[in-house]
């Protein structure tokens, strides 16, 4: 992504958390990530991620979806022995998020799956998610999710957090964070 | 604490959480610990504890204190060999919070001191917590927290919580947590 792009997309992933009512500090907001998962069409894949705290055993985060924006599906893979892989909490803040996990699928999702890598969403049991609500998504467990035609916002709790592993069903993606440093 | 006491406090902590646009289920807002330490005086010493997640390798809570109410100095020990002891951040939400860990003591607290059971407070570095600042707190640190003038509502990103394993300065306090069950 070009800089001039990243920094639009900081500057829109501010206004979100500030209808949130998020508080955020100048450096924070500096280092918001925008990942288009190098596909490019960042309006319709990727995520806006603010990281609170990322450490060995926790992380914080919060997300930020434009309308109908998608994060494509993945998984967090066990890293080694000694750690299952990443389990993660989604608590939507603001807006609405449908997310889908592997389960009992549904009929028609309300999240209108992306035509152009429709091949790479496989899993569809549906999770509606407002704010208050949350979900937890135990490891290696596939998973993707959109935001509602409003965008959203979302808290994540996990355990400690590396995008680099993250496995994605998509072959074209890789998991490259771009921020303005 | 008596019941009715404790409903009281939780619906004071909603007010307080409102205040920060913080949004909750019903049946979060009937969870709301009242830990008043087993000292009986929650409004100078404890805090209101909402768990939105507490698993075996993370937990994120809201923590809401009165205005100048204290959470006593304590520490969290090493649970056993593979657990170093809980790690905590702490992030200040609304309000302020003048929180003391180990380290080089100010002069004079912002916090004020309570003296019905001052020498059970022993660290005085301090560190002033406003909205959107956020502090890590090592395991096994002592330390403790008060809320400024006006009341306060802080994030705690931590690794998983054992509050009945923490160790307190104060031999009078029990950390048994009330809930309206």
């Amino acid at each position: 992504m070009k800089i001039t792009e990243v920094r639009k997309c900081q500057k829109r992933a501010l206004q979100y958390l500030r209808k949130a009512h998020l508080v955020y500090t100048p450096e924070e907001a500096r280092h918001i990530e925008v990942a288009d998962m190098g596909l490019g069409m960042i309006e319709q894949f990727g995520l806006e991620v603010l990281v609170y705290e990322n450490n060995d055993r926790y992380c914080a985060k919060k997300l930020v979806l434009f309308p109908r924006q998608t994060c494509p599906e993945h998984r967090h893979p066990p890293m080694d022995e000694q750690n299952a892989g990443k389990r993660e909490t989604f608590r939507c803040r603001w807006g609405v998020v449908y997310l889908y996990i592997e389960g009992p699928p549904v009929r028609r999702t309300k999240a209108i799956v992306p035509k152009s890598r429709k091949e790479h969403f496989t899993v569809f049991h549906e999770i509606v998610l407002k704010p208050g609500d949350q979900c937890t998504i135990p490891p290696n467990t596939l998973h993707w999710f959109q935001a509602g035609p409003g965008g959203a916002v979302v808290s994540e709790f996990s355990s400690s957090s590396h995008d680099e592993t993250d496995v994605f069903t998509d072959p074209l993606i890789h998991r490259l964070p771009v921020t303005e440093q």
